[in-house]
């Protein structure tokens, strides 16, 4: 234990100052923020969180459940359970998870308070100061949040193009993030050729590849399509799974976000490093969450919810869709999202600048998001992204009319 | 957004390596794991953790609200939640910990998913990687994994002696970390005058001062001294607190650790830094362990239990220190606690090596925390932790006879 205290005189040249926050704060953004500030202007249409409906959480049920896996369960419910999670539900997504062709054990599964939590273990256990990140951009706020504090630099995963060379983009990267499932922020599905091409780059350099997947439940149109886990666990079948691939999901869009549980599926060494990561972040997720999430998920509570989900968000995905075709088509182009929770229209002149919008669209009672949070540098600024999950389609319609407004009155302006 | 990819020879010259895991991982410890592997040892007697005993978890009180709260506050309990946490539980911890010199308002609370979850925030916030960090040792492990990922350095704050000048101790430390009430691993109780030396030194250097007080409640003999808190708030009688320390704890040993929930109070500047930090952690922490908190707080559960635990904690602690004195007075020395949950006891010959004495223990089926894991440097091998919450009476006398016996047979060794 070095004791180099430093002398009296020292002390009282220092003075009374305040040692200053670590530097990544005054890089962050405050759109949360803003965003909450927002929520609280009365008769406000909010159409930019990426918030469920909350009239399909299943309270009756879960209320129920609780007092049942508490009263059952008290230990596990009530006492500190082992850092990567109930082993019962664990063994539950290993199940829930595994294909003929992906082996998965216990040891492959690891429970995480939240999603976002996830996100923050991966930046634990992998960066250092300044590392790089290859990620699908423009790309979830969320995940930029998490890694802040190691100021990582990224690189883009431009999909578009024949030239496009995944195993180049991710080469010499800590990681690589993808949302393959309908992409917070644009909706986009990733095809299966590529996600074939990621998962093969993956194998290829060795890099470890995110698939980050909470909308994955959320599909409105056509079949699902393999995970990137899947298509990589082919790579090895018989074999426990020791990939690339770090599969992420949660039950915030199944059931409900107030439960944070979230789930990371990948290789038992990095299982291994996020759970050390754990350890020092939280100890353990909540135990009365773990057996609640065990409860819906052996009761098929999730099952049963999905169907009125899925109808309930694709009736608002067209409702949502139809507004903008009758209001915002002259000045905004998009493409219907086959799930998820949000549609991303993209300005079709390149004047029309979102941030302005944001806050001219706040001024006429909608709240949306500007594209500048989702990009690292804060540059693009000419899309947004409205959510459809939270609202009924007659205030969907109602906030893009008031969004048609901002944007006439800030085209008059300029 | 840069996109220097490589080209595709740098990509094969690559080949196909997992890139490493970040630097720290490699300096963690895993004590944790040791005792989560000897707990499996069956007819193990394990003294080594702190673990609440777990036939006072309330368990049918507590299955009963959460049925309640989940069915009377289902958006609260099932929805997101604001990053800071439930207004009405901030303004019922605000509302507990003021004092007529202490004012406290929503702003100067934040609550966090577990007390670990403080600890990591404060990291996030203040530490750049190497910060320096004054601390009392030996301290929580919890705490040093916690920081781990910043690799920081420690200075003590050597409390001993008639010239600890604790300003000098802290000058030009980010931050500065003491667990007054009953520490972690010590037990020990810092008393009034050094109270009111480290506050004072707090407010003459500005060096944020971390109160951990996860044992308060834990008070055997005596009466409860103030918090550095408390002494901090005097300075500044009747404005709202905005003064150096940073006072964190948790629900875990006043009801149930499963419940994950612990809050900070400090400075709403410092608030404002942890919630950008908690953010990017997990959002929010779970609704339903949030109103559980609060109804917990509002009926009196707290109240009601406290008088059992405190009876129960007593007893196990007269007889852990009846047992030492039996079995150990030849070989160790310590202090009676007049709290928390651990007895610290000292090798009376320095040439005792209590690694070596960890591992003889769980060979006679008696499992101890060694004092290497409270030192970041590892040095320290002359003490052990011994807890005396988790066993009942007979049993903690047999762990202590099973220790005397590994003592004897390690001297014999020497």
């Amino acid at each position: 234990m070095p004791n180099d205290t430093p002398s009296p005189e020292q002390v009282d040249a220092a003075a009374a100052t305040r040692p200053p926050f670590a530097r990544w704060l005054g890089a962050t953004n405050d759109v949360t923020r803003r965003f909450l500030a927002a929520g609280r202007i009365p008769g406000l249409i909010n159409i930019a969180g990426g918030l469920p409906a909350p009239e399909l959480y299943p309270a009756a049920e879960v209320a129920e459940l609780a007092r049942r896996v508490i009263a059952q369960h008290p230990q596990d419910s009530l006492g500190y359970g082992p850092i990567e999670g109930l082993p019962e539900l664990r063994d539950a997504l290993a199940a829930r998870f595994a294909t003929p062709e992906l082996r998965l054990g216990r040891e492959n599964v690891l429970i995480t308070t939240s999603g976002m939590q996830g996100l923050d273990l991966v930046g634990k256990a992998l960066l250092e100061e300044g590392g790089l990140i290859a990620g699908q951009f423009p790309t979830y706020l969320g995940a930029l949040d998490a890694w802040r504090p190691r100021c990582p630099n990224y690189r883009s995963l431009l999909f578009e193009g024949p030239d496009f060379d995944p195993a180049a983009a991710m080469a010499g990267a800590q990681f690589a993030y993808t949302v393959p499932n309908f992409s917070n922020p644009t909706g986009r599905l990733v095809d299966l050729p590529l996600r074939r091409a990621l998962a093969d780059a993956a194998h290829r350099t060795g890099v470890w590849l995110v698939e980050d997947d909470p909308y994955g439940a959320l599909h409105y149109d056509g079949a699902p399509l393999p995970s990137l886990l899947a298509l990589s666990g082919r790579r090895q079948p018989g074999r426990l799974y020791d990939g690339p691939v770090v599969y992420m999901s949660t039950l915030s869009k199944q059931i409900a976000p107030g439960l944070r549980i979230g789930w990371v599926i990948a290789a038992p060494a990095m299982i291994e490093a996020l759970t050390m990561a754990k350890q020092g972040s939280d100890m353990c997720t909540s135990g009365v969450s773990q057996r609640l999430a065990l409860a819906a998920l052996e009761s098929g509570l999730i099952e049963r919810l999905r169907p009125t989900i899925v109808a309930l968000y694709r009736e608002r995905r067209d409702a949502l869709c139809a507004a903008l075709a009758e209001h915002l088509a002259e000045w905004f182009a998009w493409e219907v999202p086959v799930g998820g929770m949000f549609v991303w229209a993209v300005a079709r002149d390149p004047a029309l600048d979102t941030d302005r919008l944001f806050q001219a669209g706040l001024e006429a009672g909608v709240c949306v998001t500007p594209s500048s949070v989702f990009d690292p540098a804060g540059r693009n600024r000419r899309a947004l992204r409205l959510n459809f999950t939270l609202n009924p389609p007659d205030r969907l319609a109602e906030g893009v009319r008031r969004l048609a407004a901002a944007v006439r009155a800030l085209a008059k302006e300029a």
